[in-house]
């Protein structure tokens, strides 16, 4: 039986670390906010761990899974910090969707004690996350993966191998960055049509029949903008932060990429106005309020 | 029985027109390069005529397909001219993809003289074509709209009403420009994650099972640069002039558009780079030469 | 003696009517809102024409000077229209800061009727016009310049043949978008600087030290922007306008231009923001929302 | 007398080292090419070291004037390191034009062994290292910047205080970004009047005498680009990489900076299309070559 630490029980976490809490593991849970972690030891029947050494204490996997990897780096050092409690030959699987560089830093620092380190970023969402069908991306060794497969497959359910550490990190960013780039083109493209008199919903309805289709097109706009629900699935803050390591990534990979870079300032800027509890997609209102039209 | 002329016998023009080439129809035909005419006429036993006004004598529909609007404004005037050859209460079908401020002085002109315009681009390709399955994007009045609906049905799957004339064409540009901003930015997160030792194959099926996917990533990606087959299928100078015609659009719309303007500039630096007859997903290869990889 | 006919006294145009209200001239005055021009006339002792074409009336040459292309244009047609009052042999003297496209349209409708047209629009400020020391650039015909000469010495101090019809537009909006590229850059690295620690006084004066300096630095940001002045002395609208002329000039020659076009969506966002009657360098203010800094 | 060791003997380096190699100063040199410090150290009669930490040895003061603070960092640890040979009390002055964030590293790492740290980029280029008037902007202590003053006013002219560490770099850094977005935004604007018919040179003398003038036009274009004289003065290499610098400020501090970062982009492709050996202002080629016409 495995024996896991699952630090951070975010939006995502939490049901990620529900899929632990089975027979077929040794679970202890630790959260900057201690009230949740008790609460979900108190619920699960799991070990409630006062610090992170402490969560790390006995466990062959400790799981990560925070905003950015600067609260994953903030927890290795000292005396109550990972690397007290963990031991030679074990291995942090860093669920966070983190920056590369970072990501790099943490391996290099773990590896000097002979812990091993995989970034394995998540996409699928909570509604992924609580049915246990996540994508991970991994980044690090196969070996490495392979030895933690068991702790994989209970919240993923496509399970992708994508290079050397960092790696798992870049794609996410990318595949993020992607969808950024889609919501703004789309949001100024939707604009202009709404003033030149086309309706929207017959303009998505040719989009996505035609070669500019994108899951923006085909489900954002139709279910979240036309309506004006514009739900709070993902934080526009998230999205934002996001863009920004793919622009880092670009930059690192010395490959131009103006529209990238453009749509990390696009983000950026919309992400101050709109503050921290905007949707992503609200930043089509940016678009909106600027092109003086709602596109409904 | 509906009496047509049809203007344009181009790589989408000459299918289309095939499907007039019936018995429903009687067909005259026009090309600027009269030998395709002929041939056309020819194989298919209708007129070739020997002027647009020719073509035009005696029709209630005239259809326009060409390059872009340019051709067709110059089409107009003068004794064999379409303006001579038409008639009060006919109709021209324009489905060039045409430029809307373009398509609005061709209204205008055809106006004095009593007849009718829609501006009507068509998407789905040549296969489309071929197959009489093309989205019809129409601006104009619905009610001459439903006076050629026999013509737009032969050759047409999905006819829209999108708006005032010039709406077609603008629905057109901007869902040709989100292809436009798609092919970029895929290809610089690509050719980043190539760099990061990511393979690109293992990328494309991440995405394509996430936010990020469009019919780019799940379709040109994999069958067209992945392989570096590059088929030449639709012209890069077309794609440009297209998102040339969005770029318009935003401008007159008065709708910031950061994105799509600078997606036309990188269209247009690429379409000087690679000449006229590359294909427009060749764009990618600027990108990875600038960054020193090729993504496969 | 000649006879002058100067419509649009506006903050630019006023000034420069009165250095024709001379015993050199004999002047006619005309404006939109006929008030100007009858308080104009009356201080002046000058003609005030009812009309446009009353003005022109005997003149030899028109002077117009007004916001855009679009209200010369306006002037033309009609029994009251420029046209109709103007003879063969005359010259209408475009001061306005046009469009080269409606310029060269607006030299071919004169042609028609044997009237030669020059655009000319001026820089110097409301100051340059009061002094009599304006910058025009001239584009047309050089034979037509030198008939006009006496008119253009009377408020201009450099006067320069630019190229042909348009090209006078042309060489004030790149101008125009060279300041507004300026500004805006200006303002995102100095608001970094603030942010970073660094006084911008101290910055200002390393840079007009060194080789990133502009009239930009050396003037607008020490006087307006440091001082939180922001004297109201071009209009944020104006500006805009002519980024976006310049942007367009872009376009029609060919030439990719990612900086200036951006630049346009930034003035043209900022434009809406701000308003009508903001100045020029209040943009500045757009880029301190956005980075939570004050450049001061 | 002050001793002085200086480290980079570089195209900048070399002439400022020589104002300290006078009788004010015990000078020890270092160089990674050996050669080049034993040819400096006999003709001038100093010191020639072998090491950094021979050259340190001693001294009050290390200058160090590298490409990137990549070389600097890389010379603080080892037997032979720096660290290993200055003493607590001592300075390192830092000439390179450095990222602020390695320099913020460097000088923490060197607070641990109580060094004093300087990051102290400077401008005026070769011909100001020359005859020591170079512009010495310093982030770091004011008292530690006032203990090093007698080596500063060795090479400087003005030297100005800036802010905490990495407060020098940055300002060097934004006066870079703002001259690189003046040569391509110029370049843009000028390519298109060139194609409109404005003369190069008219051009340039109405825009000197006007709102859009910066040192780009006054004194670049005139006497490098319109003479196709291009001369080798300062490597595009470098200024891609301060750029590169300065987008990377604007993203730390938070500031939305669309024409910084574009800029980015566009001279590191630049700089990968025209290689290592490039002037600055060549990549006015870059923009000539996509408008096909040449400014001149």
């Amino acid at each position: 039986m495995t024996t896991v630490a699952f630090l951070g029980l975010g939006a995502i976490g939490t049901p990620m670390a529900r899929h632990l809490a089975t027979p077929d593991f040794t679970l202890a849970v630790w959260n900057r906010t201690a009230k949740k972690a008790a609460d979900f030891a108190a619920t699960h029947h799991v070990r409630h761990a006062a610090t992170p050494a402490d969560a790390a204490r006995g466990a062959s996997v400790v799981v990560t899974c925070f905003p950015t990897s600067r609260e994953v780096a903030a927890l290795l050092d000292g005396p109550d910090g990972l690397i007290a409690g963990m031991t030679k030959g074990t291995t942090l699987l860093d669920c966070t969707s983190g920056d590369p560089a970072t990501s790099r830093q943490i391996e290099a620092r773990l590896a000097e004690h002979g812990i091993g380190y995989l970034d394995a970023p998540v996409s699928g969402g909570v509604a992924g996350a609580e049915i246990g069908t996540l994508t991970v991306m991994i980044g690090g060794s196969e070996a490495v993966m392979a030895s933690v497969m068991p702790v994989l497959e209970a919240f993923g359910e496509k399970i992708v191998h994508c290079g050397p550490v960092g790696s798992g990190g870049a794609l996410k960013a990318v595949n993020n960055a992607l969808l950024a780039v889609h919501i703004w083109s789309t949001a100024e493209g939707m604009a202009a049509l709404a003033k030149a008199g086309v309706n929207p919903a017959v303009a998505l309805d040719v989009i996505n029949a035609s070669s500019g289709r994108s899951n923006t097109t085909q489900n954002l706009f139709p279910a979240r903008v036309l309506t004006r629900a514009f739900p709070r699935t993902f934080r526009l803050a998230l999205l934002d932060k996001d863009v920004g390591i793919a622009a880092q990534v670009m930059r690192e990979q010395k490959v131009p990429s103006p529209l990238i870079q453009l749509t990390a300032e696009l983000f950026a800027a919309a992400h101050r106005e709109l503050g921290e509890e905007a949707d992503h997609v609200e930043a089509v209102k940016v678009v909106e309020r600027q092109a003086g039209v709602e596109i409904k």
